[in-house]
């Protein structure tokens, strides 16, 4: 049920496939678009033209920047020798709010994920190959992908991609996060916890 | 924490400014945007600029529309001798879903919030009072507006303006919901229920 206003009903459209909106959101999000007026509208528009205008993947690591290469793969501190494997562009902003990673990142744009037809060449894993050709001063790969079945999947397929290769390869440790009680942890998480538990 | 891309960070903050997102949200938006590319972006802004473009209020209800009048005050079908005064225009699309109301609209634009500096000059209260005048045939005001403190203070303030004159003055029932259980009701809707209880 809507208005039958045309123009209404295409950003309606537009928001629902923003991922996350639902049709309810989308109409909530619209009305107060159109509440602030024109101002706010005109802003938002500039906004988005000028982030696809200025924004593109970088070429090394496929996070996002607007210069020629992202800010970690440009700067000369950063360990040139180890690369962490992340699925999307928010986990290197998390991985460097933990501010412990020195080396570099690869953005796989994506996780291998059969059930939504999404192949090993739909994401940045030959890229990451042929990143690994150009740079043999690369020692270290450390998989920071999501522990579900689509990061484990990626996680199996790059294991075995990059096993034969003579480079360290690693993932991120799986266990009680800091803080909690192991009475609300999960049971895989606390098996997880337990099969890699550290020598004190 | 951020990639400190200036036109990014602009649409992540133009993207906090609507209700309900909040910087995460909004960097999710952002990063979703980036990765579907110019197409979507571009499907976004035309579609924000054109209903920025041809959306306004009805200059009679104050409900959206992209005509000189709404549909519904343009209806010649809709009975004029009732006004229903709701908060928002997305109230109006949910009463209208209940097929039941066949009179017209008059959307406040807000609610009487003391707390938030809202008063009863910044609503529609005013074009209110001229609408009646000016259609000396409406012969009944009903109230359907949200029942909390805002809503009841607004229901309050009109229905003090509303009683000297001479026009049936009502609110909608609250009351416990259709298909709820009563266990799980709150108190204060069943205390409702309790007092407007209605003669079998």
């Amino acid at each position: 049920m809507s208005f039958n206003i045309p123009s209404l009903d295409t950003l309606v459209y537009e928001l629902t496939r923003l991922p996350g909106i639902g049709e309810k959101t989308a109409q909530r999000l619209a009305f107060f678009i159109l509440k602030e007026g024109g101002g706010y509208s005109g802003r938002l528009q500039t906004a988005l033209q000028e982030m696809s205008q200025h924004v593109h993947a970088c070429p090394e690591c496929f996070c996002y920047t607007d210069q020629e290469q992202c800010r970690i793969c440009a700067s000369s501190e950063r360990d040139q020798t180890v690369i962490c494997v992340v699925e999307k562009p928010s986990d290197v902003i998390r991985l460097e709010s933990a501010a412990i990673f020195r080396g570099r990142y690869h953005v796989l744009q994506g996780t291998i994920a059969p059930l939504e037809g999404i192949g090993p060449s739909d994401i940045r894993i030959q890229e990451l190959l042929e990143r690994l050709e150009r740079h043999p001063e690369i020692r270290e790969v450390i998989l920071a992908l999501d522990s579900d079945l689509e990061g484990d999947t990626t996680a199996l397929y790059l294991s075995k991609l990059l096993q034969p290769k003579n480079i360290r390869l690693s993932r991120i440790a799986h266990g009680v996060p800091f803080g909690s009680d192991i009475d609300y942890v999960d049971y895989r998480t606390l098996g997880h916890a337990l099969q890699n538990r550290v020598e004190l």
